[in-house]
């Protein structure tokens, strides 16, 4: 069986995504990217808009299993809290579908992807490039963090 | 027109309910209740069926506009996230059908259904009870906390 993997790097602003699939011998980044949504909107709507693009994304990249940053507590409760939001919307999607859902922490991120649960944002992003054998480090940094997550994940998943 | 307003105390374990309409003189309650989900579950399948449910609420009440108690921090920060979590789906199921969503604090709430910011659990019941002219406090407490975010989302909503 074909092992396919979604990973996201959770954000209202920025919501980062990338698709990896297990080819019977290495894994390959098939797609990644950055959905996008504007500060002036009601929530609401950018909550929508995120959940249309992930619901698209799903339809069309078939991942098996849905992997999402675990959040932990940053300077503002408040957009913890919209991260939050964010969360919901694509675990219920995720759910709607039958898709496995797991989340992965951010050490845990680090560890999987460098060896290391510290590593820096340079060694995260070059590890990624060399893991998917990419000519460049992926951009934005949304879509190189939300390949972390899914490689992340991958590795914990039973398929 | 018709005044139509679900009112939703957001929660994983009890998520309460209450649908309020204006017949054009006072404010009715027409439906009050507690969506239940079990804690063995996976999280993302809590979300699915309190999802589920909902969805299935709004279809068949028809309200205009959904109001949503906001979150403050409780005790455990592990539980605000994840009832972020829900009410992100009932933003986004609202956003889907093109109804208007608002949010209400704890003391907007208290203020707006006995003139007391600081007003204790069984006075809010008693209000409750005769604002929409009940013969009984309504039960459980969930459903009769979703009836006073209604109300007070209807008190701040532009119909």
């Amino acid at each position: 069986m074909n092992k396919r993997v979604l990973g996201i790097d959770p954000g209202f602003g920025r919501c980062g995504f990338g698709m990896i699939a297990f080819d019977g011998r290495d894994w390959q980044c098939e797609r990644h990217g950055v959905i996008t949504t504007e500060a002036g909107l009601d929530f609401e709507v950018r909550l929508l808009e995120i959940g249309r693009d992930i619901d698209a994304l799903i339809e069309q990249l078939k991942p098996q299993a849905v992997v999402l940053e675990e959040l932990f507590f940053a300077k503002s409760t408040t957009t913890a809290l919209q991260v939050a939001e964010v969360r919901g919307v694509i675990q219920y999607l995720a759910a709607v579908k039958g898709l496995e859902v797991i989340g992965v922490k951010p050490n845990e991120i680090k560890l999987a992807v460098t060896g290391y649960g510290r590593a820096d944002k340079p060694q995260m992003q070059e590890m990624i490039k060399a893991i998917f054998h990419l000519s460049e480090v992926p951009k934005p940094d949304d879509a190189a963090d939300a390949l972390a997550i899914a490689w992340t994940g991958a590795q914990k998943l039973r398929f």
